[in-house]
C-alpha cells in the first residue's frame, strides 16, 4: 500500500465542452512514479481534491501531458484543530499577505461549514450531523459533516478542507508566458475549500449544491521569486424535481444579489457558466436550474474575489433555506416521489460521468465516502421514460434542456 | 442537428487497466469533421456502439491518436427485419467466408435474443418484454428488448444490434507491423453483438450480465487485398448481494464446461480477466463475482471462436434460470432489500464510471435509452456504510475485495 496518492490534473481543452475537461487521462497513472489507483480503501485524500484544478493558464495547455500532484496520506482525528494551515502559514506565522489570505479563507470556509450545518439542522428538527475530521502530517486537513435520513433532508453532506501538495513543473511552466528552457523543479501548492450537496426528502423540496475554493501555487523550488498563481472557484446552483417560478426566482435573485455588489457582469456571465458546467451532454438536459458558476477566476483584486466568495457562501442559506421552509411539508403522491427519483438518478448520472471534482478525486484515491456524499441516498431509472406534454414533470424537463433567465 | 454521430475510440494503454481503456479522450470531439457531442436527443447509435471496441492491435498504439468511426443515423422500424445485413453480405448475396460469418453471428445473437427472453419470461411468470427495433439506412441496425416491474424481474434488458461504420485509417494502420508511408484512407468496419443486464428484485436473487460480439474490419478503401482484422468479446458475469456458495459454484461451472470445451486453459484464463476488468478501482472491490470475460480474441481459428461465443450465449439459460428458480420467492427483509439497493449502487457506479461500453456510448450519441438498461430501476447510497465483520454482508464484500476460485 503506497503511503502517498496521486493526484492527475488532466488538461481542458478550450475547444470543447467544460464539463469533461478534468476527466483524468488514463497515461497519467501509468506512470510508476504515481501511486497505484487500484489500492484499494485508502483513505488518502479529502474531499479537497474534489475541489480545484489547475489554473486557466495550465487548462490551455494541450496534448497528451497530464501533469500530477502529489499530496500525503490522512489520518483521521478526534478534534476538531483551530486551523488546518502549516504554522509558517497560519496567524502566528510570518503575516505576508498571501498567508493572511490562506488563513482568510479557511476562516470563511469553516465558519460557511458552521452557519449553513446549524441552518439545515434547524430546518430538519430532528437530524443530526456526524462529523469525520482528518490532517496530514504535513499540513492540511479537512472536515466532513453528513446528516442522513433527517426529518427533511434524505442526505446533506458539508465538507471543508485544506490541501498542501506539490505539482509537476508542467504546469506552472505552461502558465508562464515566457517559459525558459531550464527545467524547473515541482511546484508547491495550497487549495482550501467548501462543498456541500442537499438533497431534501420532499420531491417538492429543491436539492442545492454549493462550492467555493482557493488555489496558490508558490514558486518553482527551485525559481524562488517567480510570480506565484492564484485563482478562486465556486457556484451554487438549484435542482428542483418540480418548478415553483417563485423559488427559482428567489434563488437566482439572491445570486444575482450577491454578484452585482462586486460587479454587473457577473451574474449574467456565471448564470451562463453555470448552464453549461452543469450539462448532461449524453441527455441533451442540465441537471437542474442552475444558479452561478465561476472558475480560475484571477483577473479581479484578489481581496474583491475573496469577498466576493465570502458574500456567495454566506448567500446560501438566504438562497436556499426560505423555499425548504415552503416546501419542506407539502403532502405528495407516489407519482410526485418516483419522478423526484428519476432526477435523482439524472444527479447521479451527471456526477459520475461528468462532474469534475467526482471524476477527479475518484480516479485519484480521494476520501471516497467524501466525494461521493454529494449522491442521493436513492436514484431510479425506468426505461424509456418520458414525461406527458405540459405536465409538470414535463415542464421541469422542458427548462433543464432549454435553460431560462429566471429574473 | 447532424445527421451522423461521432464515435470515437480512445486507444488503451497496455500498461494502465483495461477498465478505463475506453474511456473517450476529449480531444477526439474536438475535430470539428465529427458531429458534436452536444446533440441533444438525438436517437443515433443502437446498443453496438456499447458492444466492441477497437483491436487489440490498434489498442496499443499511445499517444494523443483518438481514432473516430462514423456511423449513420438510426430509424425507428415497425417490424423486425430478416436481417440487418446489408444484402451483399448476408445469406443470399457472395458467400465468401467472411460474409457467412457475419451472417451466423448475426442468426446467433437473435436466436440467443429469443431463447434468453423466452426463458425469463417464463421464469417470471407475469412480466412480458417491450420490443423497439431500429435500422440503419446504409445497413445495420438493433432489437432492444426490456421487461421491467414484472413479478421476478426488476428491469432486464437484452439489447442486440448490427453496426457498419468507418474507422479512420490510423487505426488500421496501426494494426499492420509494416506500415508503408502511403497515407490509406478510412477503414470499413463491422460489428455486431448481444449484450444484457438482468436484475431481479429479489435480494437474494443475483444480477446477471453478459455480452458476446464480433468485429470485423475491410482493407481500407485504397488498399483492396490488404489483410482484413477481426476479433471476438464478450463474457458472462454474476453480482450476487449474498452469497449462496452453491448458486456461485453452479454458475461457475457452467461457464468453466462451456471454455473446457474449446480449451482448458480458457477458463482460469477469463476468469481471471473478468474479476479484472469488473472492478471499481475508487472501492478497490469487484462490482461481483465475476464469471468469464475476454476481449480482441483472435489468436485462435474463426470457426473454433464463433463456435466458442455461441457455447457462452447457450450456457446463459442453463448457468442463470436455475439460481433464479431458487432464489426468487425466498422471503426477505428490509435490511436485505436495503443491502441490495447498496449494491445496486456499487453497480451504477461500475457501469457509469468504468464500464467500456457504457462510457464509450455515453459520450459518443449512443441510443442512451438502451445503454442505460444497463442501470438498476433503483439504487441507494449511504455515507460510509460498513458491514459488521463475519455478517452476510461482509463476507460478499469481502468476496469482492478478494475474488475467489469458485471451483
Amino acid at each position: 500500500m503506497p503511503s502517498i496518492a496521486a493526484m492527475a490534473f488532466a488538461p481542458s481543452s478550450s475547444s470543447y465542452s467544460t464539463s469533461l475537461a478534468l476527466h483524468p487521462v488514463s497515461s497519467s497513472f501509468s506512470s510508476s512514479s504515481f501511486a497505484p489507483i487500484r489500492a484499494p480503501l485508502i483513505r488518502s485524500t479529502g474531499k479537497l481534491n474534489c475541489l480545484f484544478r489547475l489554473s486557466s493558464s495550465a487548462s490551455r495547455m494541450r496534448g497528451p501531458v497530464s501533469p500530477c500532484a502529489v499530496i500525503e496520506k490522512e489520518n483521521p482525528e478526534t478534534e476538531r484543530p483551530d486551523t488546518f494551515l502549516r504554522d509558517s502559514d497560519g496567524e502566528n506565522g510570518s503575516m505576508s499577505s498571501s498567508t493572511s489570505v490562506r488563513a482568510r479563507f479557511e476562516k470563511m470556509i469553516r465558519d460557511a461549514q458552521d452557519s449553513v450545518c446549524q441552518a439545515l439542522e434547524k430546518a430538519d428538527g430532528v437530524g443530526k450531523f456526524k462529523e469525520d475530521v482528518w490532517s496530514r502530517p504535513g499540513g492540511g486537513g479537512g472536515i466532513s459533516r453528513v446528516l442522513q435520513d433527517g426529518a427533511v433532508w434524505e442526505k446533506a453532506g458539508v465538507n471543508v478542507s485544506v490541501v498542501y501538495g506539490v505539482m509537476p513543473p508542467e504546469a506552472y511552466r505552461a502558465a508562464k508566458a515566457a517559459a525558459s528552457d531550464q527545467k524547473p523543479g515541482p511546484v508547491p501548492f495550497f487549495a482550501a475549500g467548501i462543498s456541500s450537496v442537499l438533497h431534501p426528502k420532499n420531491p417538492f423540496a429543491p436539492t442545492l449544491h454549493f462550492n467555493y475554493r482557493y488555489f496558490e501555487t508558490d514558486a518553482p523550488e527551485d525559481s524562488p521569486g517567480a510570480p506565484k498563481q492564484w485563482w478562486f472557484g465556486g457556484g451554487t446552483d438549484l435542482t428542483p424535481s418540480y418548478i415553483f417560478e417563485d423559488d427559482v426566482r428567489h434563488f437566482h435573485s439572491v445570486q444575482k444579489a450577491a454578484c452585482d455588489k462586486f460587479d454587473p457582469s457577473f451574474y449574467p456571465r456565471f448564470k451562463k457558466w453555470c448552464d453549461d458546467y452543469f450539462y448532461i451532454a449524453h441527455r441533451g438536459e442540465r441537471r437542474g436550474l442552475g444558479g452561478i458558476f465561476f472558475d480560475d477566476l484571477n483577473e479581479y483584486d484578489l481581496e474583491m474575489l475573496l469577498s466576493f466568495a465570502t458574500e456567495c457562501a454566506n448567500s446560501v442559506v438566504p438562497a436556499y433555506i426560505p423555499i425548504i421552509e415552503k416546501r419542506k411539508n407539502m403532502p405528495f403522491t407516489e407519482q410526485h416521489k418516483a419522478w423526484q427519483q428519476l432526477r435523482r438518478g439524472r444527479y447521479v448520472e451527471f456526477n459520475l460521468v461528468y462532474d469534475r471534482g467526482t471524476t477527479f478525486g475518484l480516479k485519484t484515491g480521494g476520501r471516497i465516502e467524501s466525494i461521493l456524499v454529494s449522491l442521493p441516498l436513492t436514484a431510479r431509472w425506468e426505461y424509456d421514460h418520458k414525461p406527458e406534454h405540459g405536465t409538470e414533470e414535463w415542464k421541469l424537463l422542458d427548462a433543464c434542456i432549454n435553460p431560462k433567465d429566471w429574473i
